[in-house]
């Protein structure tokens, strides 16, 4: 006899156990299902930023989509900490997009003009305020943006699910869905499960579920890689966002420094000519911290997506089957949001996410199957 | 020309750089001497428990000072994180003393007379609330007790110290001490200070400036080895202390178990047998957790004294010269009131401490200087 | 275009890297295909005995397939280092099968007469020798068996491969392989191969190619953990093999001590428990190595097989389709024999091996396809 | 009642513990005392090197002595493994020094004449074996000079003194050492032991015994930064030297790469732009060593001292107290002669090393002592 389950989620990262979180708490019971272990992959490996502004030049509703994830970690920081007593490393400081060259500095200008409530920082006040920055332009001032701790955001939204009734499966690989007249039956390595919808959320994996069931595969696996030093003192509190680079200050006093991007590149080491390069760049603009002590580097594989922009939604095709991957380097901060248009779409009638149609996995190229489910 | 500094602590744990942290920021200079780096040792070891009770059987003005030091952690949280932006993870769901016979049970219930504050949960309770807890008795629940993460406690300490005008030399060992006009001379490897005053606060390695200074020796280096299990799902919030060992629920969501104690071993291992013995123990008691991932294990030497009470004070025979040690399992608990009552002692004039000549080395036999200094 | 190669190998443990490795010595090209790093998972966690008569009881052709590939060892440790300058560490002081009651001294003493060459080792020679381990009966003394580095073998076998010619693809998934003229069209996350030949060597995780291609599916994976202790001193040169553990002295100073055997477990974590059972029996017999340090602890997935015998050898209806898996806990001593005999296979019209019927796949019952490829 | 010894060493690197083996092989017991864990410093930051020539311009008693010492490894290697099961990893694959401009050349040149048994290799004959060294010039071949794995080796020697009688006590600090009638009374952190001899070998921390006994401090702490990668092929099976780093091809597969050199630097971090400014040197020259795996990185304190040479020998003033220490990045290198040198000079009457005066401590000035012993 199979096991029957609601809704069945692939992929046991920040996404999907936000996804399962949502559901749960409104009553619709999840499987996740997770090929390795929770948060291990592209999770673990973030920086944790909440960059609303920093990844947005414009207003849009992709950046309104992106304030009201970061939004809801205020109320969420404290309700996963009383559901698991896991603290998510909310930080509050802002961030400070920083120029280095005037071509730049017209770029953030500009970018103040699109979002006036942002503060301006001129100059001479950056230069005043941190001096160990050589030659730093005007600036702009997120004050509302910040970071959290991936790893343990992740496992708060993973353990605040299992508490509402949720399962998991680890070090399982779903190997083929298929429709069948109650949903879908998915093919597990240890046997197989019947799921009234399907939430595919396995990050920079996800590609091969889109050419299985004949949609174009958006998903465009991109390295990054980071390192930290473990400073022997405070330098700033604000996350710093540089052109190429980016500094986050965590709470346990280590700076976490990010991040390259290599497209197509699934490789999960960390080269020595990557960590090069990204610190040459650092202390190029930051010679004091040369001096400070390295502490680690590692790598993950974001799953960005061919036009930019995440696949959230239901497929066009086959009902009860939905993506909630393409997150790129904002799948932290879009944790929270996904997870509850995914529970939206599924609980609720009435979908009320202006973003919805340009997320659709609806926009994707159809064509035939090019792998049997 | 010797370098002058108002006050050298030898020794850059927690205490010594809590000490720092409240001399600086009442205008007294100093200048942390650690031999290797700061809260490498017993600090980076221990559970970061704030028990009060737990270390108490009776209201005392030991307990009283147990007590002032873990209320000042809750500013102190507000304060280092403005400084230094780093969170010191404090966590206050409180701490459960529970038994598990009925002689254990009389002891707990003794303890609830000394302390009506406490709140008694009654062996029903206890087995409804906890039910993976193998036949618990009554318990005593201390709801203002809890636990704060070591490592991060004595890095913020020692970044606020530094903000304050403080300095710090690590990877250094002070060779000899000598009593001179102007205050002490202090030999390093690398040359030598003078120093107005001097404060012992090395921890397990104080042994031999009491030595050095013509005092009884009071220091029984005390080893304690810990685990971690990182369990998939959340059992407890509290921190459980049972008779031969206790869980502490840490922020992100490790449990960090502890720990044996053995006095007079020095080494710094966690031995196969030592583990195996704590974990025994401990899955006899909470079955269910023997389940869960072990993550890692680790040592720490504690700064045990022979009374079982920490040493405060001034030398009663060399003005200027302070110890701060013998905390055995309490630093973290002391360390916020021992910073306190150092400064008091070397910027005030009035010492309001009760605690004063309990603590004080006065309280030390004398004897002819074993070691020259 | 799609891309061709002459033999490709689905999974890069030491099993894989070895069929690599002898094909292409052989002139046949390789493409091994595996889904993280190489040599990552059971190949890892593995402690490395040579243990051919540990794993037989009685002499049979499959006790000669055993010793056959301890036998290529030797040479092997010698060309493997000459093209790659890695060591694999091969101890040759023999192993020690020790019986600790009565029984188990009748087992081993039947074990001897099966096997005339081992020597006899009586109870109070072993007393005498190893006054360390309590009580200890009779033992059998196995001087031709010994223990390699799991980790720089197959790196070794990996490097030499690839000297010869072969590819590697990490981190990338077979999601499907289907018949087709030339051979097999095999499809990975990032695009299709033409395959001649294909063989199936993913350990606990190749259970889905039987079922796929219409097999019973024999594997059963098999969790084990391990912990080491790095003693102070040296206590035996030789392996130790007890009823429950046994323990090797790798070549740089770690006891590496196993194992816990969990079937149809895939969690790759060590659990608090199965690390303190094993512990617990270790320390019963060598109440000593207690007070020794604790080092690290893993575990591994771990292919066991339905009858206990792994399955090499042609899919029974499939031409060109090969398995090499479900060596259980003899991967590593097999990994010699197992590469030649796919070379065999492959490039010979001859396969002179007399246990080709019994490990053939040809055994396993066939059933409708439960995955479609 | 105080305890006796023959002789005291203090210091367990890889220099006290082979004085160790050598003097209790010879029949006079030791205690070795080490102020954390044998071998954890200098030692195992190491890359393991035994580069005769590399450390060597000319022809000289010193040169003689590094290859005196260098042969040494051959027997040891075998005798070693022996007593311990413990493989030094010695690697006999030569070593290439190897010229990047033309005046680099003429040096190596140079000391081709000097050395007429090293072979040249001709810069076209270097780009052709070599092709992924970036414009390479001539190189020297050093065909005996290759590498050993420091922290086996020091294991090594430690548990071979261990099995010849020896003792060791770690995680105690010499407080100080007294001249007495029968020798030297020496203070421990936990007590007195009076030894008959004393031997300082505590490598960068040996300065303070030189102030102590009147005797210039030649000790000039120098920090060296490493890193390793971990390549997916084998480049070379030689180790390369470039004038500014060289390139160690471990047996387990990792390339250890080193070293900055920077002196009076006692911190035990690897900095961010130690780190950056090595790997950029690297990649400059292998470029193609950019695309490989980083591993890790460490750093290590070595005994520099003023005249470049080690001190080995007796104090000129008091009897019986022997130095073996200044071996700046020789340590591995010497260990094997430094051990004979003491042992023969505490044995022995005659001591035949030609060096002797050299190396003697009797070169450094004499001054009142700074420190009290």
């Amino acid at each position: 006899m199979t096991d029957r389950v609601e809704t069945l989620i692939i992929g046991g990262g920040i996404i999907g156990h936000s996804i399962s979180y949502y559901l749960n708490k409104s009553g619709v019971s999840t499987v996740v299902v997770e090929k390795s272990s929770s948060g291990s992959k592209a999770t673990r490996a973030a920086a944790g930023m909440l960059g609303v502004h920093t990844e947005n030049k414009q207003a849009s509703v992709f950046h309104k989509l992106c304030e009201t994830s970061r939004n809801l970690y205020k109320e969420l920081s404290k309700e996963l900490r009383n559901l698991t007593s896991i603290d998510i490393g909310l930080s509050e400081y802002g961030m400070i997009e920083i120029s280095v060259d005037s071509e730049h500095e017209r770029e953030l200008a500009a970018k103040k003009e699109e979002f006036p409530d942002l503060d301006w920082i001129t100059a001479e006040e950056m230069n005043h305020r941190y001096p160990y920055i050589k030659k730093t332009g005007g600036a702009l001032f997120m004050k509302e943006d910040g970071h959290v701790e991936p790893a343990n955001t992740c496992e708060a939204f993973k353990r605040a699910a299992l508490f509402y009734g949720g399962r998991l499966i680890e070090n399982n690989t779903v190997l083929g869905i298929e429709k069948v007249n109650e949903g879908y039956q998915v093919q597990l390595e240890t046997g197989t499960l019947i799921a009234e919808t399907v939430v595919v959320s396995s990050g920079a994996d996800s590609g091969r579920w889109f050419e299985a069931t004949g949609l174009e595969n958006p998903i465009v696996p991109t390295k990054g890689e980071c390192f930290s030093l473990f400073p022997a003192r405070q330098y700033f509190k604000e996350t710093l966002f540089f052109r190429n680079f980016y500094l986050v200050p965590k709470l346990d006093g280590r700076y976490v420094i990010g991040a390259t991007s290599i497209p197509r590149d699934r490789s999960t080491t960390t080269t020595g000519g990557g960590l090069a390069r990204l610190m040459n760049d650092v202390f190029a603009v930051l010679p004091g911290l040369a001096d400070e002590p390295f502490q680690a580097c590692w790598s993950g594989i974001r799953p960005g997506s061919v036009d930019d922009l995440p696949i959230i939604g239901e497929h066009p095709n086959l009902s009860g089957l939905y993506f909630a991957t393409g997150h790129y380097r904002n799948g932290i901060l879009l944790a929270p949001v996904t997870g509850q248009m995914i529970r939206d779409f599924i609980v609720e009638n009435e979908v009320p996410y202006p973003e919805k149609e340009m997320l659709s996995p609806g926009r994707l190229a159809t064509h035939e199957r090019r792998v049997t489910l």
